[in-house]
């Protein structure tokens, strides 16, 4: 027999409540709450729901006390500036009963900060304000921010953390501050480890359909299915005291989905298409280049986000205009005139112009419509050609019909056009 | 005096609720309440909160008996699915005290779209479970996938609305159904119509400071500042019964923020910095190319994603390797050694080179150093050169050291080489 969990700690739990009226106006999608999920899921902490309030005291103060009516504790973001609007303190001290103190440290480190801008001198009262913390609070430290963050314990032993609602302040905060307060206070050790399949050139529903049953019939780990950016990814999710125990429990169903799903799990984790494209290039020496129209450089720039990026990919030559094409791809004229800027022929043509102009073993050429003019009636928006040469063999061509927008169109063209470059290298290797 | 806003009806309240327990493990960072939230601002429905629960039944009646004690309704999303983890309706059915029912017409209709994917016979209970629905409730149909949405009212006259959580389902439910539905039934006229200033060149603090005393007093509208994409928008906000009333009010403050913020002022509302500087071009029967090194095609994509870019816009060369920057930039390898490819030598040496080899009247060139890798002790991790040329006159450059990551500084080098063409061809414009 396992030991048995239930002599463990039950798994804390809390709600997040993110704070500010723009959110309410959805002028700003709010990334923060996901993160903090994350963070949770991965320190084995329950996240039972999150919640976005206004600029409120009243609302927030109310809905501070429903959180921990139902948890164990509520994590806020936002609300911590300087401005009259930051109205978060106020309502946690209500929540808490515990009264707003001036935090002597938090005054010296909001005087440094101002000191490191050149600003010296007392500080302003609304700057100050931001050194009032609830009595006994924890303080979070903000090297990245004026406003510091705390955690208030009320005297039932439940918690109200608040981090600054920017997320390049609040992330840090969250990651070395409140995640190490929380593993010690509720001497967390179960977590959930995720590993990620990603898929490329399956859709949604036939994934679906040929991975159901072990769906249904799992506990732990879970599988989750999430179809995003024109892929498809699997996600396994296994609850488990460290990573060593979370893979013995991942690896046979990974097995069994790979088994299931082959060659169209491309990758795990943080590969992406395009790294996986440059990983497969380096491996076999060889180099890459792309010629783009309909994409307009967004492949190469994908390509070249990831690091290391030049060691394989020399560059590319967006060809936009047709006499682009001809100067500086070498597509020849008759081509163009014959089959039209968008064919098959012109995407083939334009990957071997790549090849030989950017002195590439390997290209990937897109051309299309995107639309919402130059369509004809023989080629509508949202038709694309790709080709894709290796090592100076005949292109392998593949012709897409996109529905959506100018931006749904060339977004898929971009993620097709690396799905094309994989399948051709890995064709290639087989050989 | 003016017509008392209080005769009219009070606006309706609402909260949001997205379902889903993906939302609570962080995987899928919830756009639909952005878009609902947004829907209600511009048609004068006060939101009080947003929410996001997980596929537990229990928990999700008792935040909707909440949020119904608190607004006037609840508008939900996600949970319809065919599967057993979708528990909204059982879930809305006890909050409203309306059992489910079949609905015949939502049969119909289902039928009809399996039948669409050849898919004929009877449904599956799966999908028939798609067509129970509280009795009474206003069906909302679902042209885009299977399950219909619905608004459940309680005997109390307050409603619960459900609609898919998948985003391409649910916002045209939400415009072209709900929408009119609240608009009828709360005979809706005041809305929030926002004007948005786009600047760039100015920090955020700094604008903060000429604009402070303006935001502190207005009411009617108000102005918000919000940073984004290493850029900052200022929004201003009028409430008002129509589009002409809401430009009455919005004039004199926008009048008064252009007199204070000057050129940093690039557009409004849908403009881009793209699509300003394609506009420039045009207005002057300008062509324009890119030379890209760091943003490895960035810019170029940013100009097409623009409708009608192919006017202005005649290609890119993405130089990443220094081979490329000689072979088809033309840059002297005399530069290159001197200076190394991060310089402001090399860096006007390429927009003079895109202008030649892409036969245009303007070009911006971008290298730089982006990390993790490559820099040198002279030349650290997020130092960039811009450049541009206009009509063959001397490049402008811009040296930029940014902070951050690998995509932070590429981002920023992106942005940066856009405002500065707007800037040079401002300029040349005044002469």
């Amino acid at each position: 027999m396992k030991p048995a969990a239930a002599s463990r700690r039950r798994a804390p739990s809390v709600e997040i409540v993110t704070i500010g009226t723009e959110l309410l106006l959805g002028q700003l999608v709010d990334t923060n709450s996901a993160t903090i999920a994350r963070a949770m899921a991965d320190s084995g902490v329950d996240v039972y729901a999150k919640h976005s309030v206004g600029d409120n005291a009243a609302r927030l103060e109310a809905m501070l006390r429903g959180v921990l009516d139902r948890a164990d504790g509520a994590i806020t973001t936002g609300g911590l500036g300087p401005t009259v609007d930051d109205l978060t303190k106020e309502a946690i001290s209500a929540a808490v009963d515990g009264p707003l103190r001036e935090h002597g440290p938090s005054v010296l480190a909001i005087e440094a900060r101002m000191a490191s801008f050149g600003r010296s001198g007392p500080l302003s009262p609304n700057n100050r304000r931001q050194a009032f913390l609830p009595q006994d609070a924890v303080v979070l430290d903000n090297p990245h921010g004026t406003a510091p963050g705390f955690v208030a314990v009320r005297a039932d032993g439940k918690f109200i953390a608040a981090m600054p609602g920017v997320p390049r302040e609040m992330a840090p905060m969250l990651a070395e501050k409140l995640v190490p307060w929380l593993v010690a206070r509720y001497g967390l050790r179960d977590a959930i480890f995720t590993r990620t399949l990603h898929t490329a050139g399956i859709g949604e529903s036939d994934l679906d359909a040929r991975i159901e049953p072990l769906f249904r019939t799992l506990e732990n780990p879970k599988i989750a299915v999430l179809a995003h950016d024109f892929r498809v990814d699997v996600k396994i999710m296994a609850k488990a005291a460290d990573a060593d125990a979370a893979a013995k429990l991942t690896a046979p169903v990974e097995a069994e989905l790979r088994e299931r799903l082959g060659p169209s799990i491309f990758g795990t984790d943080d590969d992406t298409l395009a790294s996986v494209v440059l990983a497969r290039c380096r491996e076999r020496g060889l180099t890459l280049a792309t010629a783009e129209s309909i994409t307009g450089g967004a492949v190469a720039d994908a390509l070249v986000r990831v690091p290391g990026a030049s060691r394989v990919f020399r560059g590319a030559i967006v060809a936009y205009d047709d006499e682009v094409k001809r100067a500086l791809l070498d597509v020849d004229e008759a081509l163009l005139r014959q089959h039209g800027a968008v064919s098959e022929a012109v995407a083939g043509a334009m990957a071997s112009g790549a090849c030989a102009r950017l002195d590439a073993d390997v290209a990937v050429a897109t051309t299309g419509i995107a639309g919402p003019g130059g369509a004809t009636p023989s080629k509508p928006v949202g038709l694309v050609y790709l080709a894709v040469v290796v090592s100076g063999r005949e292109p392998a061509v593949r012709r897409l019909t996109s529905p959506g927008n100018r931006d749904d169109i060339r977004r898929r063209a971009m993620v097709a056009a690396l799905a094309l470059l994989l399948r051709e290298l890995t064709i290639e290797a087989a050989h």
